[in-house]
């Protein structure tokens, strides 16, 4: 895998251990989309992203990753969570850049349960934000 | 990749592809197990496992798979699909055995809008033989 890609992975995977979503920004492309797993119409733009890339972040509790897939410069994470009592998988498809930059970044979550619980607790974080 | 898995990979393409899906029993071991994008129980054995793959692969049209992400005898198969006028995304995470018999099958759907019409489409056709 392309280092710079490598390295970028390595922060991802240090801002969700840590929850200090601070160095998030430096990660995303100007131009980068968030295509969500509730809504259809994607997010545009770095600002955007990282708003909901945060807020994902402080709203999943027993976060873990767990099969990590790679091809070019495209990742795919595995991951489960919990929200409150309702438990979750999910994925994480990320494209890069070459400069390790994400310019993608789409989720895909189930159960129908826990897409439920993930699409209420972003939308009380969130407020109208998006 | 083990050339067993590639070659279960290559008649799984080719069922989806002809809808033809009388080959599909023969590519699950039989205490495989499928999670639903929906429900969080799993669904356990190659009975069970089998019709919920023939019955998706006649609920899902316009269905096209698009990147492909390998890791030892594991899959991830990013496809995109209709059901009526709802567009969806998922994403078939595939575990074989050496034999590549598959032994995992978890599916991810998004958005809430494609997961519930799937839903809603794979009951109507299942009634309730699950």
């Amino acid at each position: 895998m392309n280092p710079a890609i490598e390295s970028s992975l390595k922060c991802w995977h240090e801002i969700i251990a840590t929850g200090d979503t601070g160095r998030l920004r430096s990660l995303l492309a100007p131009d980068c989309v968030f295509r969500s797993p509730v809504a259809y119409q994607p997010y545009r733009g770095a600002d955007r992203t990282e708003l909901v890339l945060a807020t994902a972040a402080s709203v999943f509790e027993d976060f873990s990753y767990h099969r990590r897939f790679a091809e070019g410069n495209d990742v795919a994470l595995e991951f489960s969570a919990r929200i409150g009592e309702t438990e979750l998988k999910g994925i994480d498809l990320i494209r890069f850049d070459d400069e390790g930059l994400i310019t993608e970044f789409e989720v895909m979550v189930r159960p129908a349960s826990g897409l439920q619980a993930l699409g209420e607790a972003m939308a009380r974080r969130l407020g109208g934000r998006l």
